[in-house]
């Protein structure tokens, strides 16, 4: 079975996050100062072959551990669905 | 009203992406074999004022389309909710 995860990747909430800052204070500048807070991270589209739903998770749950996020300063969520 | 906007902004369907061909043969290269597909993009958290939903939506139409995006590279999808 196929399988995508859609992974988002996150500056930790009790960190700076300067590229945010920085689209933010462009936005103030450009009028859209209702803008309250930007954070800036990563989305990341991840297709796969697994055996199971179950099987599956616990790959991207691996692999987002031990290879895409930097838990000191970042966090992640994702999405699972079976592929069309 | 106080609304946050999820907002990923990703490369073209039909454009090459090398830096998560680049992630996926890490990936390979881990054992991961079963990994088919990685797009990296970014994911964007925008939390905003407005007098109603369709008023905060537009915005954020606008601010994607007119600050965020590159429409020749990238396309973008967002979801919108009122902050508790």
């Amino acid at each position: 079975m196929r399988f995508v995860a859609e992974i988002d990747i996150m500056p930790l909430p009790n960190l700076l996050d300067p590229q945010g800052k920085t689209v933010r204070n462009t936005l103030h500048s450009l009028q859209y100062s209702n803008v309250i807070d930007v954070r800036i991270g990563k989305h990341i589209t991840l297709s796969l072959e697994a055996d199971s739903e179950d099987q599956a998770k616990q790959m991207v749950k691996d692999i987002s551990e031990k290879v895409l996020i930097n838990p000191i300063v970042q966090y992640y969520t994702f999405t699972l669905k079976e592929a069309e």
